[in-house]
């Protein structure tokens, strides 16, 4: 059976994450359903990354196998036309060798979060990011950012739920850039623990509004002890950006 | 009674434009009624101009009087507080002379659409840009956007609704540019027709598929005829960003 390879694109507002679990609402259950209608046959979608509900997709990578050969046209616009009532898109589908998997042969995944940081509410932005009225000190959060890449225990930024083997995982980037009243946080690692990102950008926002200092982040780190970070930011304001492969 | 000038925000996806009619789910109705919780006083609102239904504006201008004068900041956190299950926003509220009309003294509306132009279904901007699969020629359409610069009869790009005096507008703008998948184009005058931006667009559309060449724009102009011209492109890709006073 050929083997493909997507690239994803999705809103996640109206789903309740990537893994298709009890509830059908989710990403990979909306696409399981429109690759049935496509091949009428069950097939089975492998992600590179299990997105959380509200968690949006700029550039998710997925994997499954088709009963047959069909020309890669045909698959992108056959999936496209079943999810034509879904917040959900495929950017790119590509026939892949049969070793490709999305999810164990990953090498880094790379999110985003954005925060608008004005006095004025978000009207067109609403789920899409998180709304920060206070001025935050960004260049305060670049400093405390600094300590947290690299090869760490991140036990303080893992949420309770989180099944991975290990808390030690890579942090390759962790950069802060500010346009006007939006504030970007670009996080990359070879693979994130469960809330990793959002428990470093709510950690971060302590650092912005000068409750803790830049250097605190270095302790917290340190604790290996979730009461230790700050909170969990939302995941309206977070994006799964880009998957990589060797 | 003092007079203020807001400049406003709002994603026109779930409302039905900016004036209130019959229906009350307006802008204008919405902050009608977010000043009336703040002031306990029926407040009239102006506003610098009437976007349609879908529309989306980043700077709208209004103005408006209250029975007394209150503290800026108490106006700004006071309003917004009351629009906060609303998709509009204050963005500044400011003390302006009596003098001072929203609308009457405008001299110049500001507008840009934004069209995602990419073979995948768009996600993330749904009712916020055009989607256009089919890749479109920017450099014709710039050719084509030319012809519609200056003082002309907008007849040909003129809804059969439109109530304003007279066709004969001043185009002093109409800019079209492209980063990667998303075409925007700039459209900027003293005063629009009604539809005029969305017609100019639609017209445009034509030229960037090929259907009519960009020298034919000056003969849809000299035509005088809305069925000269191409169809109205969507609400949902118009945005009014800013409003030009002396």
């Amino acid at each position: 059976m050929p083997r493909y390879k997507a690239l994803i694109e999705y809103c996640g507002t109206n789903y309740q994450g990537w893994q298709k679990q009890a509830s059908p609402n989710t990403i990979q259950g909306k696409l399981e359903d429109a690759l049935f209608k496509f091949s009428e046959k069950q097939i089975n979608v492998i992600g590179s990354s299990r997105t959380d509900t509200g968690v949006h997709a700029l550039g998710q990578v997925a994997h499954f196998d088709l009963p047959k050969e069909y020309e890669i046209e045909r698959i992108f616009r056959g999936i496209n036309f079943y999810l034509q009532d879904e917040e959900i898109s495929l950017l790119k589908v590509e026939k892949i060798p049969r070793e490709f998997h999305s999810r164990a042969l990953a090498t880094h995944r790379h999110y985003q979060y954005i925060i608008i940081n004005r006095p004025a509410p978000i009207t067109l932005d609403k789920y899409k990011a998180l709304w920060i009225p206070q001025k935050l000190d960004v260049k305060r959060m670049q400093e405390g950012a600094k300590f947290l890449i690299g090869h760490h225990d991140f036990s303080s930024f893992r949420s309770s739920e989180c099944r991975s083997r290990s808390p030690i995982k890579h942090l390759t980037k962790l950069d802060i850039k500010q346009t006007e009243d939006k504030i970007f946080i670009y996080a990359s690692a070879n693979s994130f623990l469960h809330h990793m990102v959002r428990n470093i950008v709510g950690t971060l926002l302590l650092v912005g509004r000068n409750q803790i200092e830049p250097e605190t982040i270095r302790e917290i780190l340190e604790a290996k002890s979730r009461s230790a970070a700050g909170p969990t930011s939302p995941a309206w304001g977070l994006y799964l950006i880009k998957v990589s492969y060797n």
